[in-house]
């Protein structure tokens, strides 16, 4: 499993950051999948691996503009390269709206169906041959949502020690069990995949979350997490300055939360743009890292665009762009 | 004068060009002006010395999404970083509506009021102390305008002779008049500055065109005019492969009737992202730039991203990113 930040501010853009996006995928980049769609989505994308031809699916935290507001340009530029392929948008309702007065007031069309699907929907649950994906309600100015990505399909491996106590010799049933799929025999017994295989390795799980100013909320989704893709929008200290309205998390939040869930892995993200990487008088990004840390004993990363984190089938979660931790 | 290419693209942005949008400014930055908002617009400003605190207006040539996608951020941003002060959009109604979706479904407020002007409006002008704004309606698949920038204010010199031999001697009356203020003397005797001044030089008229299948209907706005930008997404057999539906111009339309009007200088832009400035098979920018050679005498440039260009008080043209003439 990969996935690629497109953009890691808070609210507006900077010049080295852009609004939220999101691209994971779980053996190459066919099929893909996007949480959260800021301006300047595709123009991202532009840079990476993924193509506008092989998105399956969009899943949208919340409403606000740093989420969405890059939806309506994503849309039209995969019609007109040529998409004829349904693509599914999980978001909260207000998002077709958005959308359908965008293109009707722009004179767009789409050259592909367009698949809402309402994000606040009892029990939704979305799934295709990699992931299945549920969500967690979070707390914020407005409906928000942390979507879990669970790997399914995983690969079997036959029990041949049973398979050969019950008489039933290698050949094109073995292949069919270790696929998952029942077999019947021509002597009438109906084997079960299940009954003869295992799965070696857990199933891998990631979480990526909205804006969100309560991460316990995720306590229980947490619990077999690989991953917590979090924001954390402030230092400590300017969370407390600025009060609680914005309803986001800080790093010291984020960092006791993972802690206390025991997160093997912590990627914290949607920074304010008052952060800089760079030398001068604005604050560090490093602040945020270095509060995270006092709080949280983990692997932990500070997200930046076109970063790119693989997390292996042992649940090694790796970034390969190699930078030192915290960085 | 001085105008910022801050997209270059047709349709859909690429590696290095974005969908339309153009800065432009009389003075110095404060204020400047906008004319189209594609996405990714308030991204290209970034790396402007343009801020969204200092934009007194926007003009809008027509809806298609890439030339309007922009405006949620671009605004929404503008309030982010604490924009008080009104701004004015002049653009079709639908650009209203686009935008209030938008903001309704976004959750989102901005702390300006904005001044919606409808662009269909008969006879609309806009103005402000350093521009007349008018347009030209143009030929495309939606109701497209030519925004006619004309600067105003211009600098007067004193008709000092005139002066002295209407009894009236050097004192505060010459600055006032110079300033195009009437002045009262303390005689009863009213002096209009327009008897005792003149304006040295023309006032530089810029036309900023949309999308658009018939340059001709400029014909009459491009006498007096300085500097014409335009269109030109094909080259004349690609337009004639994919016919006319689209209803743009070829570069050789362009050209052609650029040198029929006589124009001194022409800047081309909006181009297909089928052609490419880099080696490989595609089709190279500079095939545009030969076919309007061909047919126009006059300066020519094919704008690129970020270029800026000032139109001096003498009425040349410049690209202070100098490169070679068509590159």
């Amino acid at each position: 499993m990969e996935f690629t930040f497109l953009g890691t501010s808070a609210g507006t853009p900077t010049r080295s950051r852009n609004v939220s996006g999101l691209a994971l995928c779980h053996s190459g980049p066919r099929p893909w999948y996007l949480v959260d769609c800021g301006e300047g989505t595709q123009h991202q994308l532009l840079h990476s691996r993924y193509s506008l031809m092989q998105l399956r699916a969009i899943f949208i935290t919340h409403i606000h503009g740093d989420h969405t507001f890059g939806l309506p340009g994503l849309l039209t530029s995969a019609s007109m390269l040529g998409r004829t392929e349904g693509l599914d948008i999980v978001a909260p309702a207000q998002v077709q709206s958005l959308v359908n007065a965008v293109i009707e007031n722009s004179d767009s069309s789409l050259g592909y169906p367009l698949n809402f699907i309402d994000s606040e929907a009892p029990g939704l649950q979305w799934q295709d041959e990699h992931f299945g994906v549920t969500s967690v309600a979070l707390s914020h100015r407005v409906t928000c949502r942390a979507w879990v990505f669970t790997e399914r399909n995983l690969e079997r491996q036959l029990l041949q020690d049973k398979l050969r106590e019950d008489g039933i010799e290698p050949g094109p049933s073995w292949g069919e069990l270790q696929k998952g799929q029942d077999v019947a025999l021509e002597d009438g017994r109906l084997l079960r995949s299940e009954d003869y295989t295992h799965i070696p390795r857990p199933a891998r799980r990631l979480i990526v979350a909205g804006d969100n100013d309560d991460p316990q909320l995720l306590s229980d989704a947490c619990n077999g997490s690989h991953v917590l893709i979090h924001e954390a929008t402030y230092t400590q200290d300017v969370a407390d300055r600025i009060g609680p309205w914005p309803q986001h998390s800080s790093a010291r939040q984020v960092g006791r939360f993972a802690q206390q869930a025991r997160l093997p892995n912590l990627v914290l993200t949607h920074f304010s743009s008052r952060y800089q990487s760079g030398p001068g008088g604005a604050p560090h990004i490093n602040q945020l890292a270095a509060e995270a840390m006092q709080q949280y004993r983990g692997q932990l990363f500070l997200a930046r665009d076109f970063d790119t984190y693989r997390l292996e089938k042992d649940l090694s979660l790796s970034c390969l762009t190699a930078r030192p931790k915290g960085s």
